[in-house]
């Protein structure tokens, strides 16, 4: 049997947008021959839809538009997912299903088991699962039983998750009933190293039942989130028959064949997919694009501080828009050093990109002037407002309202350039260097940022990035001769803290248990606790680990936790 | 049998402080000769943890925490809420539980059977639901067999509910395993309205069972979430025998009888609930009070632009923290009417709180200096950096700059002053009006906020807010003679618009059949979608409707569902 993955980047809500894009799938995949075409999990909608599922009128275009595509179907069989009214009049009023379209109509409907609801996964909050029963029957193609599935559904098997958070496992249920060629269809988000998870769990389930599988996922960035696509297909003994391609809408084409042994296949590819620094990179450079271009952006603009964090952003805009639509901005204070603008220049001109200088310290003085009156009456000390933390945020913030006006004068989406070391522990000023409508880096540590600065370096074979931004002592460069590790541990030690405490959930004594320093966890973990006010204001941020703040981790802000204190099974209260 | 309903306050997540407050709790009640004392749902962790509940260490130091409290406890049974470990090897990892403490041990645990996972709750995403099975067993106070059951257990009313989400009804099952009366521990955070609907559902179960009810509701602000308390004990007919306070701690001890008569009961007290506005007013001030004691804040500023929404914050701080822990600053610009400054001043007098003048022209004009040759090389038109919108947010923007370092140089809390109206039509200035660490009135619709005015005045027996910040147009004063109407509708017709499209989910042709002009409901309805990047930057606001902006109203950013255009069942693409 001919099957084509039929891997698109929808736009999430862009119901005709996303229709057109599916018909144009439909036919392509008819053109090379394919019985069936399987479109990725709410690939009608996007995924994730949220709360756009709460709008009756959302949920009726959205059924609309699967009887349109139906009525358009013909000479194939199509596979898409959409959101379902629940027919029942108990439970959650929607079922995640996919629509089987064959010659104009929808003949079946397969509602999706099992429900996500962790990380950044909300589920429940929508969807009603779909039971074993009589809505989760089998199609026939041909004389093969397909049996449907909707991503999540092939995650639960026992004996390759740590702890299964759901009693089925609905692709044994699919075997049991007798499905031959088992299908799914997914919305599955990038974490770096997940695709490799990926091809030992399915081909552990296809091992297990001896049936092959088809496993179409989204591609493309959608707010935090970005789908790396690699849909991929095996064979009954659990080969890798096709691979797509990833980080790129495809459409890839395999012959499947039912049972436990492959009699050959044509048509298809098998990509290689990318790993480690490469699949990061290719995520950031996707999200961005993705979410400008969904936002109907043209263009960004960005401060060029000198370092290496505004660097890498810089480099991973003009990577996903070209040069001629990023612009740079070097926005030096009194306390900047030389190379620092100069740094900013040469990255400009390596890139290519447009470049203004606009000093601070003009805007600095007068807020100086117009605050110290009534903050330091004395004029006392070194600082004109009376303190160092006011004066450094102020410069922050000048910085801020400078790039926010060529947002607004330009319409230029702003990209905010802080790493996810620093937003971890507050060490980046609300309404300074956090404003911006996308935080491109802000889920990738500091350690890792040196990484992607190495590997921008060695694709480009030229040093895009300036030598003296890598190597060189990182610096807010808010007071003279200020560094980072003045406020901060060094940032291999700070990133492996903040990896148990926040990625792990590790508690304090378990971490210090490793052999850190036990002062510095404790400082680290309240530095993270106490910054939560900060991260909840700040800008989406695209997702690379395995838990990113934002959406997917959810903390509450007026709390006192003392997750530092608790190793000693104290239960106190924090100070002030 | 002589119940007391602890009401308590607690921190979400200060383990010791609410461990501490619940003994006190319980050797109060046992003073009063109460034989059972109930606190609310997670009493012992606060409501909601949210994912603190993903740390191990924290649901550790928790269960510690009940068998401490468990083992001070002799004379009097508790009912305490905490989260539990799930014993089954599959499922999610924890319940949400409630233990029945007698004589120095956990002699029950029940688990909650109905999880909320709409709005801002998101309940399965720690908890797997417990059965009706053994570990939902009743237990005995003397002969009596007593129902446990936690908040959504008594929600899902089939005669009560417009669509029933899940398949039981907990409190059917209990006494159907005989209880003869039914506790209930709740955190049910504050909407206006929602009391009276909760004596309505309550009073209809306890009648429908002839078993009396004994329902304690936790109080106080936790983040977004008002808790109003109002926790109240039924009798068997369904009348009400006992009523808490709202808005504050208490401890009310009620005398239950079981069976369908009361013969009577001593000791109790019906308080008068709080309605409409004056709920709104109250909940408010607890909110603010809560939020900023618990982030250990001791004093807030905020910008005091004459207007009424500014000085209807400053009023509920003044009342929330007390006029020696409020400061309030003016910052006219060049467009500031001359009104403005004295409506300000005369509040701040009004009010007693300290206050402060700083012009914010001199940065206005080193902003316009230090861009007006990037922006404007030509010096031509009206505006310095060539577009109004620039202008005029740069002036939000230095006012933000202002109030901020304000809140760095003295460590106040930073309080903004929009409403719900302009935050839902995008009126309002990102990183400018929009800086402050709680939106004391996000939640309340500017309608609303005359009504709050009106309460503050006549409950004062005068006029703490100006007469003329009622009565003048509002006005933002960013550019000359400007009023919000030159931008908007008339409130009135703007809030029932946002009223319908945002908190009852209707779609344009809904809206629009009610009578609502054609042109004005698309265009709300766009400035509602399109300021959706605003929000999610927004502080964390009180919530005081059925459908606030924040946690419980979760939109994609990058997304293009044309909610306007779909009354035609068009799907096209928005423009740029």
């Amino acid at each position: 049997m001919r099957v084509a993955l039929a891997q698109i980047n929808p736009t999430v809500g862009d119901i005709g947008r996303n229709s057109a894009r599916i018909l144009e799938f439909v036919e392509r995949a008819k053109g090379e021959g394919a019985e069936l075409v399987v479109f990725p999990e709410l690939a009608l909608i996007g995924y994730p839809p949220k709360d756009l599922l709460l709008k009756p009128q959302f949920v009726e275009d959205n059924l609309r538009a699967v009887e349109m595509i139906a009525s358009r179907v013909s000479g194939i069989d199509v596979v898409v997912g959409y959101a379902d009214r629940n027919p029942q009049p108990v439970g959650r009023p929607l079922h995640n299903a996919v629509a089987f379209l064959r010659d104009g109509k929808v003949i079946a409907r397969h509602f999706k088991t099992l429900l996500p609801t962790y990380d950044v996964f909300d589920e429940t909050r929508y969807f009603e699962p779909g039971g074993a029963s009589a809505d989760n029957h089998l199609v026939r193609v041909g004389d093969v039983p397909i049996g449907l599935s909707v991503c999540e559904d092939l995650w639960n098997d026992e004996r390759m998750v740590s702890r299964r958070l759901y009693h089925q496992n609905p692709i044994a249920d699919l075997n049991r009933a007798g499905a031959r060629v088992a299908v799914n269809a997914s919305a599955s988000p990038f974490v770096e190293g997940k695709h490799a998870f990926r091809l030992k769990l399915f081909a552990e389930q296809v091992r297990r039942f001896s049936t092959p599988l088809v496993y179409v996922n989204q591609v493309g960035g959608n707010d935090e989130l970005v789908f790396d696509g690699n849909s991929v297909a095996f064979d009954a003994a659990g080969n890798v028959i096709g691979q797509a391609k990833d980080f790129e809408e495809d459409l890839l084409v395999v012959d499947v064949e039912e049972g436990s042994k492959v009699q050959g296949f044509k048509s298809s590819r098998v990509e290689r997919p990318s790993t480690g620094i490469e699949s990061i990179y290719k995520a950031l450079v996707l999200g961005l694009r993705d979410y400008v271009g969904k936002c109907f952006f043209k263009s960004v603009v960005l401060g060029l501080s000198g370092g290496i964090d505004s660097a890498v952003t810089c480099a991973l805009a003009v990577a996903a828009l070209g040069k001629e639509r990023v612009v740079g901005v070097s926005m030096p204070s009194r306390f900047s050093s030389e190379h620092s603008i100069t740094d900013a220049k040469t990255l400009a001109a390596n890139l290519g990109i447009e470049f203004h200088g606009v000093p601070i310290k003009a805007v600095h003085d007068a807020y100086e002037g117009s605050l110290a009156s009534v903050f330091n009456p004395s004029g006392m000390g070194d600082w004109a407002l009376g303190d160092d933390l006011t004066e450094q945020n102020i410069q922050a913030r000048v910085r801020g309202g400078i790039l926010m006006a060529f947002s607004n004068r330009f319409n230029h989406l702003l990209l905010t350039t802080g790493n996810k070391s620093e937003l971890a522990v507050g060490y980046c000023t609300l309404y300074g260097d956090m404003c911006g409508g996308l935080a491109v880096i802000s889920d990738v540590p500091k350690t890792t940022i040196y990484e992607l600065a190495g590997y921008i370096n060695a694709s480009a074979g030229r040093e895009l990035i300036p030598r003296n931004s890598i190597t060189k002592p990182p610096s807010a460069e808010l007071r003279p001769n200020q560094t980072d590790q003045d406020s901060l541990p060094a940032y291999e030690v700070l990133d492996a803290i903040l990896y148990r405490y926040v990625e792990e959930e590790k508690g304090a004594a378990e971490i210090i248990g490793e052999g850190f320093d036990a002062a510095t966890v404790l400082r680290v973990m309240k530095m993270v606790d106490r910054s939560e006010y900060k991260r909840r204001q700040a800008a989406p941020g695209l997702k690379v680990t395995s838990r990113a703040f934002g959406f997917g981790r959810r903390m509450p802000i007026a709390q006192n936790y003392q997750a530092a204190a608790s190793r000693h099974g104290e239960v106190g209260r924090r100070g002030k």
